[in-house]
């Protein structure tokens, strides 16, 4: 935890948020604690409202423009996850998990995201005068097509890993994949031009409770300053 | 807050782990107050060990084969923070902010990578077998330079993710900034090959304590199930 003295502020201005109120010390726990289960139990199922839940914590996470470029596809039928499965190599996690999260970045510059602000224009969330704001900001940011994709795999990076920590929050075992086809997984849930598959998200049950972190790098190892 | 109910599994086998700890409910409650903070109190500063600390919990984050293919530079100085100022373009929080990290993906074929293997390798913390493995994996995983670059987007917004949650729990208001030019931020602190700064985070102390989050997209309007 953060010791007072670590922010320094000039005297008579208000202080950081105080640390000490529990909090804080639970949210570190919880990222210490967090881990990738390598085995699921199959027998586990997990309800639609729980994994809305992770989602619902998925999209706190930050985005550049707040423009949320993600969208999560729940494989969450035995069908839609032996579906998934070759386009993940035939890792068995993917059918052993309760379901299996598609977390999907979409390029800014993209039909899909437009669709989406479409949407958004229509419930009301996004007036017209901001939408042309948007519009010109995406315009400027992500002309050059690398710049987008790269967004589109941030946003959904983050995106993810919040969705992996309200899981470590809720106590459902999580296992982040990477192992997979973006081509084939695009394909077999027929996810539109501009949509990136980012990161597969199993959930569910460990069937193996013992299970410990594997080791990290210190921080001298992978940090400078200057 | 996951309900009983929502994991089910057979009966004699142990359910999911209690989130009724206060752990979960703390956890969800940093997931919905983190914000990105949009103005810093140029007067705060924050000590290096502070700063460590968050790069400790970062390191925690999940990447494919455990590889941690991240690094994190520490715009800490304000000499430093004015040479990152213009690669991303003039914005005040550079200067405003007590530091910025640059977290940095490293693509797993590179020297880059090989560098940090090599100190694994010497430190005692990668034996040689284990080396051979992972070379193969790598191989056959990253031979597509797009895969490696994804790669190294993917793991370090993970590992931005989690400092950012971290910085929230030790009470540090912190910004992720995408707006940057790659390209100078890798020259202006002498990256390497294979080294792409994926996003900088601004940390400090929030100069509007009665700043909210901004609004996002409903649940039903980003998720699919199948």
């Amino acid at each position: 935890m953060i010791l007072n003295s670590d922010i320094s502020v000039p005297a008579g201005s208000a202080g950081p948020a105080d640390p000490s109120d529990g909090r804080g010390m639970a949210a570190r726990g919880l990222l210490r604690s967090r881990l990738s289960c390598q085995a699921f139990d199959p027998r586990a199922t997990l309800s639609r409202a729980a994994i809305e839940g992770l989602i619902g914590a998925a999209v706190q996470a930050p985005s550049a423009f707040n423009l949320q470029n993600w969208r999560f596809v729940v494989a969450h039928s035995p069908n839609s996850r032996s579906r998934l499965k070759p386009a993940a190599y035939g890792q068995e996690k993917i059918t052993d998990a309760a379901a299996v999260v598609i977390v999907v970045g979409i390029e800014p510059v993209s039909d899909a995201f437009s669709a989406l602000m479409n949407r958004d224009e229509e419930d009301g969330r996004l007036p017209a005068s901001e939408r042309e704001r948007l519009d010109r900001q995406i315009g400027r940011s992500y002309s050059d097509p690398c710049a987008g994709k790269a967004e589109a795999i941030r946003s959904a990076s983050l995106a993810a890993m919040t969705l992996l920590l309200a899981a470590e929050a809720d106590g459902i075992a999580a296992c982040p994949m990477s192992g997979f086809d973006p081509a084939e997984v695009a394909r077999a849930f027929a996810l539109a031009a501009g949509e990136t598959p980012v990161l597969l998200v199993a959930l569910g049950r460990n069937a193996d409770p013992a299970q410990v972190q594997k080791q990290r790098r210190p921080v001298s190892a992978v940090s400078s300053f200057a």
